[in-house]
């Protein structure tokens, strides 16, 4: 499976990370490891699920990270063939307090991950209810991933 | 200290995890880092922390997720003696606002790790409180193990 | 840039962490990564952010747990200049439901890091909210580090 010919067959388009000034960087890389910061959806969409979003909604959230995790590791790589396998992805959700429905809602990170890498796709993970989230957003998410 | 033997001596029986064929896998290898899922009790506890349930019973759901992680790493591995040595545990405790107890909650986890393999389960840690944890679990814990 | 002539310029002590003989360690190295557990402020200040405390409180706070993770750093491999690259960041706020300004508490800590190391300190990181953290204290740090 090719990720690359997989995104333009799902019609989904990149765009360029560049890694600025700043303290933080969108990704570093140690060893075959590459860390990308967390990752927030890049529609602008606000809220606390389970009070003003539904799980549905969190899930197209989470898709939009995972897209965004691809564009930083294009970025980062040059081609998304350079990575050998999604390690693991720590999935967080600006929820109310007993929210239940966190892995539904990562699942859209999960899922779209697998779709465009497949086997190497799969990954270990939690998915888990935070009080609050920078600027309100719905969802985080961080990866690791392992790269030629 | 043989693990498996100790866990004998404990009475603890591990059981088979199998990897799966959804976006998530109970553990991915990199190099010589395994890298185990978010793990939740096997007894099926549900409660937040200072309100439905204690430290001490959130202590003992603690130590069932490092039962259920050394089952991961049994099926994984296939023998504990391959662990070299447990590296980071983030532990993630389904609290109410204001709850200060969560290195006393992980410690279930963390001194069953160390009953079974001294000083190479000692660990670098976290242990913090969530306002939410999937299905109303009162404890997540994710580790990295460095194995042979 | 001399990270142990910056801090001297800086007018910052660090101080001796030992590693104890509890299941939870400061440290945990495995090959060339540095695994430092959380870390909260020596001060003993205490309380929620957006409620007891105030973002620039809390960015003060944050930029102590960096001072206690270069002391763990300094503790475990007996020069500064042994690290390589600080790699990935995970900061989390002790916040009421809401808050929105992770980010600029967590700086406290970010900032610091770079101000010491240069380049070299720019790193990977989240900055989220929690609904608790231990003893009530208002941020919890974890770094890994690459290492000589």
């Amino acid at each position: 499976m090719n990720p690359e010919a997989k995104l333009a067959e799902l019609g989904v388009d990149l765009f360029d990370v560049q890694p600025g000034t700043g303290p933080v960087q969108p990704w570093v890389r140690t060893g075959n490891l590459l860390y990308l910061s967390g990752r927030v959806p890049d529609s602008g969409l606000k809220g606390t699920v389970g009070k003003d979003l539904t799980t549905d909604e969190a899930y197209q959230a989470a898709r939009e990270c995972a897209i965004g995790h691809l564009s930083v590791a294009k970025s980062a790589l040059g081609d998304l063939n350079k990575i050998v396998r999604v390690v693991k992805v720590l999935g967080m959700v600006n929820a109310v307090a007993g929210f239940e429905e966190q892995p539904q809602v990562i699942n859209g990170y999960s899922d779209f991950i697998v779709d465009v890498f497949g086997d190497k796709g799969r990954h270990a993970r939690s998915a888990v209810g935070m009080s609050s989230l920078p600027h309100n957003v719905p969802v985080e998410v961080e990866v690791i991933l392992e790269v030629e």
